[in-house]
């Protein structure tokens, strides 16, 4: 009973193939994640002004990759900063421009999520990008910030298929609204929990009491550990876990987490913000592995907020949430980053890539039925 | 029905008194957390010389507070330190002698943990341990690593009651084996989840595929969240959780975590073990509030990895773990941390203290119904 | 001529004994520091509002020790604390409380600064200080910051001589005005670049094109390396520093640099600022060497940032100087950084304490000479 | 007298052109920097094994930019990882890689430095390079490491005329023996001080009584402030320095700093090691501006430490350098890093570029003027 090891892009059969078609996301099947209330659309563009922008690579037998793009606002970002920092889950990855956000508390650029090799070609699209726009003629200088998670299971990575031209039509398909997730962007040929993974949003409205704040989070997923969905051990009932065969394999899995809020806070809350989305990724089951680039980027929408590139102002006034005021919003945090991580597994489909290597989808039948048996899911 | 306030030291009653000699640990009632395997007691004391050591302060009417002393090893500690290093969950709380763990890569004192306010006289305490033990005469610098919750919602925390000889008595009382649980120690006067916290501790054993090395975990648990057992919605269906009543009160609340292992790691890899016991911390739903000071301490008590204070040599050779190896103590940690402070709470009594303010212990009858409706304890 | 090994406490006799009545500062020598002019005193306390109190422990053969306390204003810090943060030059020191300012970005307690093994003690002071301040009546933790280095080459450390008494006495006596420098408080047994150290202050103050603020240091001296004055290799032409001689010694010193200025800086500017204070330790010559405790604490006095304890608003407004305007401010911390350690050092006088160890004060007339010798005092 | 503004790309005319051929490095010129002796070469490639490559392009009227390669092996990096560390003096830079080489303690591919908008093209050629290593068929995931620095002032930056095929060039012509300096490289366009910078280096190496242990530097200057050679305020006599002048110019410049030693250390005491570095850039004027991107990054090339991408072993057995030993690194890198920035200076050469901007190497005659004045050049 006792053998374990990684199985991390084990192929195995599992019974209860889902089609496409019947993939909902986790609420609509009577799952309640945590105890605050979503936003309209549950999604990370519930944050007003938020756009996301995704391109999926889906060609021959061996590209499963693509690029999802997240827009603070619609405006020049070059321009109008955001404030926003990282936190480092596990640095085992390649997030770029990370200690530029660090050292100014601010975002200037679209943030970009692709595979592990794609990274640069996204930065030099990003660079692109902004020295095209309006008003950044003399722009010398641009601070990319791109993620990634390795989809080279499913995917061709040594091939390095994610042109420029992606990320640039990534970047101009964004728009607000509903969020398409599972094996789409930059999700398309990512692994969780030894089943298909990919990309998941989720979001939580604070009451008015507690400021009536947003948190929207968005998330990559292609990490390991031991399932749980809303606290059942789904993963163990499925027999499906890390270290728990022989069959050894390289974890080079991991986690990209984006967080969006409309609430008053500077870069030191949002990264306390930042912190607290890794407690929500471990309510999943993960274990952020050695070999997990887990990284959590935040930021504010508000438009009160913005930071301008240049200013005849020697200061500027904001208006912040004081820290006593944050708790709720790290538990909004928490909560939408455990359903984002969700909703990716439940709506990402079976797919077959690179070397003809399959991986399923999580079984939504049983895993149902798993859930009706523990009581989550209430009739 | 969305009325979310703070309200920690809420004393409502809440029916399902427990008396202490039937509280027993989560395991015990059949409650599996995680998939690894415990220690022989399930304990930090599985992992070889480790010893802890408590005081319980629990005078008249209002003195409910503690000491815990732990001890990597027996020996003199500032003449053969071990590794060790600290993650800052959240640092609302006053840890000393985090730089220079973090600095030097190990620990040279006694780790004492106790109230608030009782921080600089435990320091004092384990500076005159210090300075007293043979071999020391000449020493001139120590550093001594206090941490603390505060217990101010039932003991007179302002009355600073623990002295430098409650602290000196804990080191002394220090042995290996069982190690109590519950009211005692620095954790006589905590609250957690709305319900008495204490002390708590458990262990994982890796296979001896996996390195077999053990990892034990030791908590002083004091803070708010949406209490979850085994994943379990344990808080939200007793309606006792953070921001869920009208009544606003301040969250001063804390988790200190101690995490040993006799793996053979250093400080870095150690950082990230500690790093990761606050997913387990998550996982029983806590949110690592504002107003929570959370740490993680690990250090490592692999015999060979002694660090002399003095040597003759410039070098020290270590034989340690690759990082790719890091992966099932990750998991271990978690799993013995959520254990550990699930066990903080199945163990503490109902508690009267200042004020008369009444906490009530985890009510175990009804939390036990809840478990076994959701199909956690196996029958 | 190569012998290299270290020789801190090394107390041979240096000729050029210098009586304290001729002690004067760097700049009464024509000694100019930087390009930038001084405020009215040259002292921290040209930042408004900042006050300064020491107290001196010069008893007997052997106690050479003392309290200074920094009091980034005259009213109820806990009550109205101040944006503040700390960097963490070398980590080898007892700095308490470090990680509560870097948590919540503030201070909320007087700075103390003692002796290594008087770190605990000054605590204590502080929170009874701190408790029994009129409107801290229900307050129950207290942040307390208290920086040291290592004075026991001089001062019986061991015997703890310093006590709640003196702390407390040091933070009634703090004032506005000139601040004593030398051998005096918390600088009373220290040594710094093999000479006598101390305290040392010095201010800049920005020209009003460049907003006008001031930045003031003080600075508790006691560590080593070539001392370097205003650029001049004094250390090498005196034939006295680190690594010259086959004495082998401990090098247990540190320094603590205290940073004020009324620039609107919030917490993540002030870091960037603490950051810059230590290059003007790297000009005097200082190495940051293992054993050195280096720690720098910033805090903005500005009136108009104060952050309340407890408040009805759940935001604050504040005006913050630009990302864009801090490099004068970064120059201006360098240079009074380099100006205090050098002060220290010119107004500290040879002591002989414990064991009948003498610690020479740095030779003026030779320094004056080699300083005449390189053209730096100009006539 | 008190105008004071920023200055940097200022091109007004000095007198005292300098012709290549006659610049020398600072030594030559009888100017000692430290006390601590030179390796053979004064660079970086004095410790053993580690390799420099470099690309110059200096085409038409407006390109000045370039690549400079540092290999810490001439095997595969990939497969045979070297411990290291990166410190960030100032975060406003694009630094790639820096995550995982602080999570991982490692470096598994050359360091390359370049403009800021080719950051991304560099790290692409670095991911070419590593796939085609014979031994990395299955890689596919490498940590590239690029740093940069803003030509802007003197090169086309947005015309982005680094490619791939000028990086791996620079990997292919990594050698060992004496290095390049001034105008070559990656230096190619920068300007330091309000002069022209460029590349530069330096080595120190410890007496055998402390170890015998090589530290090189290689710097990448671009940065501001008031420059002082070997401590004598050059910039201010030269009247040329930050803030003096009412022009205001955003000061993009950066620093990257390169630290190898042949020690014995790992990657937390190379951490240690960076830091120290930013006293060396500090000791020449620099005030680490917010416009500044300056980085360090350290690695040990010592043959025994090498770590392997696979292995068998779970464990790696290690024979480091003890915490106490580290002092006399610190100080070796402090002295290099000071000589490599006045190496880069020295050595670069008046450079008209973009826009017909020119900018003025140092004056060799009046600087050399000014230090025999003040007696640092010794007859």
């Amino acid at each position: 009973m006792k053998r374990f090891l990684l199985l991390f892009f084990l192929m195995m059969n599992v019974t209860g193939f889902s089609h496409a078609q019947d993939r909902k996301r986790v609420r609509e099947y009577g799952i309640q994640i945590g105890v605050l209330p979503t936003g309209k659309l549950n999604a990370l563009t519930d944050v007003p002004g938020v756009q996301v922008g995704q391109v999926t690579l889906n060609k021959g037998q061996d590209i499963r990759t693509g690029v999802t793009a997240i827009l603070p606002h619609a405006g020049n970002l070059f321009q109008a900063k955001v404030p926003a920092a990282v936190f480092v889950g596990n640095g085992f990855g390649k997030l770029a421009g990370m200690t530029q956000v660090q050292e100014l508390g601010n975002l200037e650029s679209p943030i970009i999520l692709t595979n592990t090799l794609g990274v640069a070609t996204a930065m030099n699209a990003v660079i692109t990008h902004t020295l095209q726009l309006p008003g950044n003629e003399k722009v010398q200088s641009v601070n990319a910030v791109v993620g990634e998670t390795n989809d080279g299971g499913l995917n061709d990575i040594r091939g390095r298929h994610v042109t420029e031209k992606h990320v640039l039509e990534a970047i101009q398909k964004a728009k607000s609204g509903p969020v398409e997730e599972g094996n789409v962007g930059a999700g398309t040929g990512t692994v969780c929990f030894g089943f298909k993974g990919g990309i998941g949003t989720s979001s939580r409205q604070l009451p008015a009491s507690l400021g009536g704040y947003t948190v929207g989070v968005l998330v990559q997923t292609n990490f390991g550990g031991v399932l749980q969905v809303a606290g059942v051990p789904v993963g163990e009932e499925l027999e499906r876990f890390s270290f728990r065969e022989q069959i050894l394999k390289k974890a080079d899995g991991s986690c990209m987490i984006i967080v969006a809020t409309d609430a008053p806070v500077d870069a030191r809350n949002l990264e306390r913000m930042a912190k607290r989305a890794m407690l929500g990724l471990g309510k999943t089951g993960g274990i952020v592995s050695n070999g997990s680039g887990d990284y959590v980027i935040a930021f504010s929408a508000h438009p009160a907020l913005r930071i301008p590139y240049e200013s005849r102002e020697k200061t500027q006034t904001m208006t912040l949430l004081r820290n006593d005021e944050m708790s709720p919003l790290f538990m909004a945090t928490i909560e939408a980053t455990e359903e984002a991580i969700l909703n990716s597994l439940f709506k990402a489909e079976t797919t077959v890539g690179k070397d003809k290597n399959k991986v399923e989808a999580l079984p939504l039948d049983k895993t149902l039925e798993i859930l009706k048996k523990h009581h989550v899911i209430r009739p």
